[in-house]
């Protein structure tokens, strides 16, 4: 990837993103744990990003607080990004998650510097606004980010639960944001996190 | 797919925002003829739609009229859902194109009733609005989903165009709506264009 295959613009802030619209092509080839609805293979940090930006057009009605939903989209199709450098850790993987800030820092830095400098800040801003899970738009992206594994482990017989060995405990940790900003929700994602339990899918 | 593989909520509108949540995790298997930019494989549109959604994010300095980012990135990540039921039409297939507006009309009318009215409603419009390039941010996410699939053929040797057996005027006319709406970036297209005839990757 890079210049080479292009003629350039002769415009430098375009020629960088072109370049960076190259790059995070590279997005299809982060593998998440969880599998696609019919269980037939891994889905991609882009399918993700993509399902839960979608998802964010049609759930704000159980947000406990008013949400910007072009910003929310906006936020989605962003928030994986730096996984193109820092790959993606298992959200039940303990040892991965203890330095999962410093190198996703890391990735943030060199992925953004690609872009002209005002626009790499606008996106770095809004993943750190994703990451911090503080404003009422990065609470309701981080329960689109928790739904869509759930939806998806609820359909394929708790794939990643299951590859994962996870007791009830640490979903229900995964899932407190949704349990606190849409607790409509959660009441449905509990009553299937209890079935998951009965299916053996969930360690009690 | 479908409900009972879900316990449902008690609520007939969260299910059936759950229902369809499920249900477009389809777009995965919906294949573009466009390949990824590393060659590997042929695209989905869950990835394609993604793509372009970001990229809504990154050129609109280019547009010639303003455009509401947060709208064009809702734009994007919906604009090929129909294709679920549709499937997709290659841009250079003439006799496919023919009764592409009537089969995507019927897909877009299956699709969204699976969701609440007016929500399903609200999805609809905006893919018509899409569809019919008339409106600023109609014209910018067309652009993107023309722009996508060039980057993607210019550094892929022209795949699609090469498979396609496609000729310089008839990529042309598929990307007017950047010559039209972002003649900057438009320059640069045609430059790299040339290139792919003088390439061999479109005929002239």
């Amino acid at each position: 990837m890079g210049l080479e295959a292009f003629l350039s613009s002769g415009n430098k802030r375009l020629d960088q993103q072109l370049i960076f619209t190259a790059e995070i092509d590279k997005m299809t080839k982060v593998l998440r744990r969880t599998v696609l609805v019919d269980g037939s293979r891994r889905e991609n940090d882009a399918e993700h990003s993509w399902h839960i930006a979608v998802m964010a057009m049609l759930f704000s009605e159980y947000a406990k607080e008013a949400v910007d939903i072009g910003r929310v989209v906006q936020m989605c199709v962003v928030h994986d990004l730096i996984e193109i450098y820092a790959g993606d850790t298992f959200a039940y993987d303990v040892a991965g998650n203890k330095d999962k800030a410093k190198r996703e820092a890391a990735a943030a830095d060199k992925l953004y510097a690609l872009l002209p400098k005002e626009q790499g800040e606008h996106l770095h801003a809004l993943w750190e606004e994703f990451d911090a899970e503080e404003t009422a738009d990065a609470k309701y992206a981080a329960c689109m980010d928790r739904l869509q594994p759930f939806v998806h482990n609820t359909l394929t017989e708790g794939h990643t639960w299951v590859e994962g060995n996870t007791d009830r405990a640490a979903v229900e940790k995964r899932m407190a944001v949704i349990k606190d900003f849409m607790p409509q929700v959660y009441e449905w994602l509990s009553a299937n996190l209890d079935r998951g339990v009965e299916n053996g899918w969930v360690r009690p």
